[in-house]
């Protein structure tokens, strides 16, 4: 392969990152945009000298790609990943995978006929603290984890409505849920409380604005992941792995190693973004999946644990068993 | 009243503390001791020049006794509290005030129809940064509130047996409980996950050495409260209180305000410990129950709270009502 | 005036900084760009639709300007401010305003016949936490200052030459004499040690790479003010004022205020830069000296202590007196 | 030697500090306590069953001392350090080690005759901390040294007095001094600049309360160290050695080290107090010199840089030469 033509699917503000880092990457060509707004579409196409579109099928049709970044709201998944993967092309699908468990098992059984090359945007799994905190806890009794997403509200519309994003759990602390699955193992029950305290009056609004996640880990750890969208200002973000000699708090900056009369702070110096795409280009280039370090079976089971907890939120609390799909996903 | 006459039921380590905060009040005299270990009883009998008792009963017999203190693990408490209400003797109980919360019923009943002066040691309630945080709050909509104590394990024996102490939950993270209720309100529903993670190998341990409680305030709020007692080091200790635009972060040094663009942190200047026998005192000279920031009555309300905690756990997160005290508590 | 049309003379890095805050600004024309580099000025001069010159007295010559910037190395300042001054154009200069005094002093002179506006680039002035910080030092008993540019060397060649730049104290370290001056007082003596220790093998480069300044107050108080360039990380930026129960210490970032038991931390919502600007240029339209913060001839003043800095380390800590420009720059 | 027989000559504060850890040292009897104040000699006589003098010529008379304490005011050293020396008693000296440079080199001629073991009480020098900042530090370019000690005004009489104490400089920031030359190495000139600002109304001081003292090193290192004794807070204490990718910052509590992309704080682990006995008791049982950190000579010389500091705040700021004790030091 002399280079990697990429397409895009969904061409916002996730796309356009995307974008930037790929057009830093040696070897790749953005060749294809395709948004339902044709205008988003269009301005890309211009910048990359490349083709836009409107219909996604259209451009597999008519282009060669080798690789389609999917960057659009959870909701509007439909057969983007599943035409993609009979055509061959490699896949990566910015977090969350979908709206719904049975959508993204759907997309799961394609990819896995295909065997076609795949990677979701987990990029926190990416950063070099996370490759230190990971192999400083080797071996120590993980106890409990303390997860955060507390902020504001994103600028979407679509994010707001609990039919098409999830909420701020399934859309945006997934990235909690999945570092703390990456660091401390599967989460097999949560229970969580939800509610709407402050965000009243932004229109249309039907998400709540505050929740926290009890979870329960299969090796045992058990741990509490909460988020926020009501804050006028920044806040905790991040996972706190918690042993009895060592805590790793792992952040968007940086990891911090917490131990008796020893406190060291690390900012990362890998950009998980742009680094999630180098590895993904070399996975492409080389067709070795197992160089991608968050495949889509593991991300949909990321997704499990957070609809589970929407479930559960609905429930008043009530725990739900995450679905086991280690049959499925492995 | 010339000065106030004081008994301790208890002379252990919080006993001694309150002994030493005492003896530095004007107008108080320590006049009798009673330990089931005898030697504690002589020991603070011989350095306040009172008498020693090994028979709570006998001290309320032979002394005339304004008020007493009772410092005793949570199981240990029997007929100390009605014995002193019968005998119109003011009464201030350390945290928490039962093990069982029919326990706690029994003695509320007898202290209110006493009407003895009654105090419980929540002493956060009294840190002058509490204060600072309550104004500060009044007025804001609260969405969520983390609370955390995580630290080591205490050293005495009782406290790592669950019948007897009901655990951290219940024995130190009751602080936390109740000072959350104290800046937020009456928590009305529960959902808890415990685990023996790291402390196996301590001698005759069954209490769970990791925890989180899902909380959900009578006002809507929602909030977990994390502890843990596995550590060989400090960590985070004490209440955050979340609104969109004001983070009141509490704990045992002092208070932390978080507002956009703004920090400011303020250690106690007042003694909280200290305080709430100043303040105790002057409420027995008084006759004053206005005075006192936790009656027994709201820390029965609390000790609920814990307890309801406690039955979750043991249902695996099923989430348990509090039950509702104001009718008894008020 | 309809509105203010705005020339520049140097066209480098800190001049398209102030090209982008004023085309942000309501009723300012940018309207020509002169620069020795002419793609410097010819980018410029496309980008905002303006006329590029290679020599300023063309410019003056062919443009009707209301302001000039004057944005060029210390040694470059010739006779741009004189003749700027004689056409009656109002002056924004960026510090430091010369590369000696006598040359500022000519300027200055120049200035002060014309009585045309005048500001210099003492951007610290200008952040809103300064302000904070000089309210509440008010009437407090200053003891003592400490001054900090702790960090990496500047790309520019000529920075790296001491008879161009006047090295790190003169061309950097100036913006923190500056603010201490304008939250202190006059500085009326120095004595300073330079040393290079770290930058040898940099090519041409003649300048110290770590110095230490001691000053005297004209009000009684002292301090020190120590820079280095020689850092691979940023370290300590700004100004701390102590008195005895108050310390400010304003950065680039905001304001921090130390008191016994209390710490305050403030970011400054004010970009000084900008505001800088959107002052001059109100200046300029109202015909109002009296808003501008810091004057050329209180710059003078500024420069001249950073001179004598110089020559104090040339004479190996020599304590030099600062020349009193009082008379002449009041 | 069985045991170690001590001998104090001032039972002041620090003297008190010292019996407590060598109470706590196997192997060490306290036998022997003067002090000009009969009162504290006797009291720990007492406490120690051993006897008390009020004239130190008597207790080296009547006692058979291994090691002799000496704790005493800077201006209050005549003859005991010499007596020590040729009675063949073991020396350990507070810092600093006179009030005069001629009475300081006359006891270390004297110590110098009679071989006996001397130590000097700059405890920064035993922290586990300071171990590990050297070591750090080792090959390293040190550019320039920032030291503070930047806190309240000590409660003894004699240090209010400039001729009994030689002021903040010479009495307490000696210890800022002293650890900047043993992290860093010989101070070779000086400049210092000091005033009183905000101590005016304590009865008879006439130290100044603000100092800084630019440093020049033998090695081609700068720095300043900046003392003030009139704050109603803590700030500041400690040494910051800045080289171009590490700086390590040394204070009480323990070390910083702070590099590009990393920072790591460290207790110490040590106490410094405690272990400077340890040493010294080892070095007097085995007459082994080469143990202990800070001999006498050494000592002089870091008295000898706070002197020629005095001596140029005196003299305005006019650098001083640090005299050159090599030649009797080593």
């Amino acid at each position: 392969m002399s280079s990697v033509r990429v397409g895009f699917i969904g061409c916002g503000g996730i796309a356009n990152l995307h974008m930037n880092n790929l057009s830093r990457i040696e070897g790749v060509e953005l060749v294809a945009f395709c948004d339902v707004d044709e205008g988003r579409a269009k301005a890309a196409a211009e910048r990359f000298k490349g083709n836009a579109y409107t219909d996604h099928r259209q451009m597999f049709e008519r282009e060669q790609l080798d690789a389609v970044y999917i960057c659009i709201p959870p909701h509007a998944h439909t057969d983007q990943e599943i035409l993609a993967a009979q055509t061959g092309v490699a896949i990566f699908v910015e977090k969350p995978v979908a709206r719904t468990l049975d959508k993204a098992l759907e997309i799961l059984e394609a990819i896995k006929k295909s065997g076609v090359i795949n990677s979701v945007g987990y990029h926190f799994r990416y950063f070099d603290g996370t490759d230190l905190a990971k192999e400083r806890l080797a071996g120590k009794t993980i106890g409990m984890v303390m997860g955060y997403w507390m902020g504001g509200l994103p600028g979407v519309y679509w994010w707001r409505r609990i039919e098409m994003s999830g909420g701020q759990i399934v859309e945006q602390t997934t990235h909690i849920f999945d570092l703390a699955r990456y660091l401390v193992g599967d989460i097999v029950r949560v229970s969580a409380a939800t509610a709407l305290r402050a965000l009243h009056d932004v229109p249309d609004l039907n998400v709540p604005d505050v929740g926290v996640v009890n979870v329960w880990f299969a090796n045992g750890a058990i741990g509490c992941i909460a988020n926020t969208c009501m804050l006028r200002m920044g806040y905790t973000t991040g996972v706190h792995v918690i042993t009895p000699d060592l805590i790793a708090e792992v952040s968007w900056s940086g990891v911090k190693f917490i131990e008796p009369n020893r406190t060291e702070e690390i900012r990362h110096q890998r950009n998980g973004h742009f680094y999630e795409s180098v590895v993904f280009v070399e996975a492409v280039k080389t067709r070795n999946q197992s160089l991608i370090r968050c495949d889509y079976a593991d991300a949909v089971k990321t997704l499990a644990v957070t609809l589970a907890a929407l479930e559960s939120a609905d429930r008043n609390g009530e725990p739900v068993e995450v679905p086991n799909l280690s049959a499925e996903g492995g």
